[in-house]
């Protein structure tokens, strides 16, 4: 990974701000034959986009992709596949404050300090915007994904918002596209509504927890030692605006445990290796187990709020702020689609890596 | 971040099996003048070695670093470094029954599936011995950031041990380097002295959570979007072994809370901006704030235990086993010095590569 | 260098089709404060457009670029900048016999077998039409150099067209650009004027040599072992279509002489270390030696000619080809801003990564 | 390519210099399961070897390899290789006033100036000693070639030493192995070895052109646009020691052909498309066609002669410089075996990456 690329051999670009003309990304490295168009790209964009119920900003976008490069006749050449989005809301006179104030806890005053020059408009290229376009490119690796890994699955969905925690007891994987908070817990989706109403009518804004898991993934995946599944995982995880922790499986709560604990004990079935359990999310040694692979990412709660705050402007004088204008009250709900988009992206890449480095299959068989 | 290789400009490559003649790593892109000996390389492995008391692996390894290239008349050339540390004590006769056992929980079912060939003494190469290598590394960036950040320090401690936390407000920094366990809390070392004794003594083993602090980086550090300060701290904690969560900040406290509560207050000092408080443990947006940058990660428990569980052999048969030989009872111990040496070499990093991006210092002036 | 990008911390990555809906680069690591307007690289893409005499391409295309995001306020931000040029003139009709049979010497066939599906219309993305978005990308290179190594100048020219050589004795720098060949030598042009009509008229194509020479770019460019200056120079000239050969200084000359000739004596003068000579073509053991660097590269005749070809269709069926439409008799020609593109591209990314790796500036003193 | 490291899946990253304690190179990305000895990569080891008759430096080096890591039982096991060669024969007395002048043509003064320290003894890390670990690692790429594309056979060289060329119509591959220059051409040999021993003794040296020619390898290696198979093998040529010009196929005299000379027409075989003649050297559009890949590059002759040539010191005193020592006469001799390592390294690497960016095999069938 480095600076606007990452992946090993399936490689994303992303380029663009909050409120220049398009954003988009580049991706290189995409297998030759996979079919794609935009209408479905735009399905996973549309999960994404902004505007759609009230938790969310009302900052209308379209965010109508278009595929520029890389397909011909419907399928992917094995070239470098362009896909961009125009941006067409940018209200840009709502940011004016923004311009000489820094925002506490914002990327503001860092950009700012680093390079002297900065796209204050909607927080430019440090806006969550920049997720829509690994959204995009999250949906061409799905296509690729279905194509060399039948029946892989991938899912994410949000575990706690604030202080309140869904119950897995209640989960229902059904039951995630129906809520605004891809949540599984119907009750915990009802209790969030409220309390998030409430947040937003206040003007305050709020963190949540996201897992990601995806089922059916070979066995094998990962390169280690620094190629690992899960240090690729943590670090896309961690490249999505606001989020603060990654874990994979039991994360911190393994950090508790005994080794006699935590120790997912084996057994042999008919297909292969099975597990008593998953501590491990799915990944021992940075290779993937083939269970599920669970990674779980910390949201921090957004830093455009009207709430005022303490802070100073480019000239140094200390005042106060409040940013006004269409923010979400809690940007971890939009990161669901976005933290399914890296999980597809990685997979996709160390799908074709361990391709590339020992060749179709596993070359260690078990029994 | 690719495969044995991490850093984009300060590139370590790591090599070596555990009970290999030698491991070692092949440093690219250290700066020419760096003054470096071998001995001060030594202090940081010495902190590292295994055998210092009983809390740690009771293998004897001298660990000693040679420089073979590099490195004339006492300073680095610019050219690559290469840091060789020999294996000396090899008793691969108490690792027999693991070429034929899977242990629960650890990389050897993987690795076997993946490559179809696994040395299986000690580990070979998913042992945490390879972590050595990134000691010396880290040793080497140190002195490098000794010239380049004067008044830079990096200080990593344990601080919780199990279900066992220390408490922050017994921290005293000084108590670090006087017990066993690198931690700040007198208090929470008397603790975890008779909790872990008990815990070896029963063959069991136990996680942590270390914590590495770099205080007096300068503001500016991390090339958003995917080279993030954050994302490649998050991926260098994450590729050490037994690792299975990282956190910024507050991390996943952060998920808690409003966005209120989570700003960092900003005022204006002589020395330019001041923070009012630290939740975004010094990184905003991926780039460094200037603030002390703080990193937490989950260190599972060691899965080499001699608590029996239940597995499969190679041929699929079902079994049992226990680990025999020497191990770690909380490898989260010796992670501490790891852990500080990945903060190094990332932040040597970054330092490079904001110089090369962007120039000495900071363009964007407050005040 | 990789795949679809080129580059170490100056990175561009192309992108597009000859008859897609656009191509373009995305170009990561400009450094911020770049002042850059479209006007600006529209004038080094002009001097590529096809169809601006008889002896290029009739191929109509306005080439105008469009920047879309990195910029702000007419300078660089240090984000990714993507630059968009729309492909107008498709008459994807042109191409339809290339749909089935294969040009020999061309990439049709290669292309086909390795990714089992190709854009034929105009060469898909093997079309020299790529070649623009480097062009864009030199432009902004150029911009970035103009800041940072005030006084630098990059000059390309063509020195031969088939058999026929421009005489160095008669070389006249502002006559470069009076002539369609940029050739500094004007009785060259005249010659190849005459020799090139009658080529196109017959339905043929000619191969050419380039000439790329850069002026006042300074001592210490260059990373041995594997980036080294001419390194990458040798690959960002032979990553250029229907480029077969590269040399730097006397090239294959070199391996003529002997030691004692080959030498470039050294003197001093007040600036520093002066040369008797330039065999080197400015870069010693990969390094820049501050002198002029000189690069040339040999470009074989197009392999769309009206001269009718032996080859096979894609079902395996030996026929013969000719292509009718619109292409250039001696593509060398439009290569020559191209190649100036690649040294800019080249020389920035050097300066940059010895900033990072060294800093500013040379800590070798002499005298 | 970047930097110490070449190679995008089969990485090499070479270390140490010509009198420091040992030299060699961290090979990651071998595949699992390729068998390999010590003794096999000493083979090609000793052909590079110097001192091994009066054409060579008599330098007295064993240059013995060892295998350090990521090799066991015999077969490496998908983790990295670390090839070490240690130095024997450092007499570096003889280097002494190297130390203080620099050589016209060599890179002291580069090195110097970009890094104000340098390992003066035997040029240190710009010393042709480094290829000693391209060998190596060659040795090792040959053997996982032999599993992945059984009959590929890469042979290297030389077609002309100074003015004086081989004949390719006197070629007998045969006598290559026969004759101290690697040769084909038997009547060549013999007159260059008086021709050479006449410039040894005069302390002079000359250049030369090495060939190297792949036969066997498969169609579909490449990686356009930027990691194309010659991109890629220009890249690797021109990094080695003293190399100024590389040529694919006709290289150059592509460039004085017309596009129907040019054209290698092409006809249906049983086994697939044959072609008439092979001016590309066997790739098109940066993909290979299934042909021989055929590579050509200049050596310039060594700067390290008895001959007096005018210089100036470190502190800018003029002065004359003639290098005592034991030096190549014609270094072009030693660079056959590395540029068979090479091509070795770029073929392997190119088959990794298009298995794992399209798969086994080629998808586009022909008939």
């Amino acid at each position: 990974m480095s600076l606007n690329t990452f992946g090993h051999l399936f490689r994303v670009t992303t380029w663009g701000e909050s409120h220049g003309p398009a954003l988009g990304c580049t991706v290189d490295g995409c297998p030759p034959g996979v079919p794609v168009t935009a209408e479905e790209l735009q399905h996973w964009l549309d999960k994404r986009k902004p505007g759609q119920n009230k938790y969310t900003t009302q900052r209308r976008e379209a965010d109508e992709v278009e595929i520029l490069s890389g397909v011909f006749e419907g399928v992917t050449t094995g070239t470098p596949v362009q896909l961009m989005i125009r941006n067409t809301d940018q209200r840009s006179k709502d940011y004016g404050d923004i311009a000489e104030k820094f925002r506490p806890g914002h990327a503001d005053i860092t950009y700012w300090q680093k390079y002297g020059i900065r796209d204050y408009r909607g927080g430019g290229r440090s806006s969550a915007r920049e997720t829509a376009a690994r959204v995009a490119a999250g949906g061409l690796a799905r296509n690729a994904l279905a194509r060399l890994v039948p029946g892989l699955s991938i899912k994410g969905f949000m575990v706690s918002m604030g202080e309140r925690a869904a119950d897995p007891a209640r989960y229902d994987m059904a039951e995630i596209d129906r809520n605004p908070f891809w949540t599984p817990d119907a009750r915990a989706a009802a209790d969030w509504a409220g309390y998030l109403d409430d947040l937003r009518k206040s003007g305050n804004s709020v963190g949540a927890v996201i897992e990601v898991v995806a089922t059916g993934a070979p066995a094998g995946l990962g390169a280690p030692v620094y190629g690992k599944l899960d240090t690729d995982l943590a670090a896309a995880m961690m490249s999505i605006n606001a989020v603060k922790g990654v874990e994979i499986g039991d994360g911190f709560a393994a950090a508790r445990l005994t080794g006699e604990q935590n120790a997912d004990e084996i057994a042999m079935s008919q297909g292969g290796p099975v597990y008593s359990s998953n501590h491990a999310g799915g990944i021992l040694g940075g290779i993937s187990t083939g269970q599920d692979i669970v990674v779980r990412f910390a949201v921090k709660p957004t830093s455009s709020i009207l709430k005022p705050r303490k802070t100073i402007t480019k000239s140094g004088e200390e005042t106060e702020i409040i940013t006004k204008g269409r923010h979400d009250p809690c940007v971890g709900i939009r990161a669901v689609p976005v933290g399914e988009a890296m999980m597809a992206c990685v997979l996709l890449d160390h799908i074709l890596l361990h391709r590339g480095q020992v060749g179709e299959g596993l070359p260690g068989k078990i029994g």
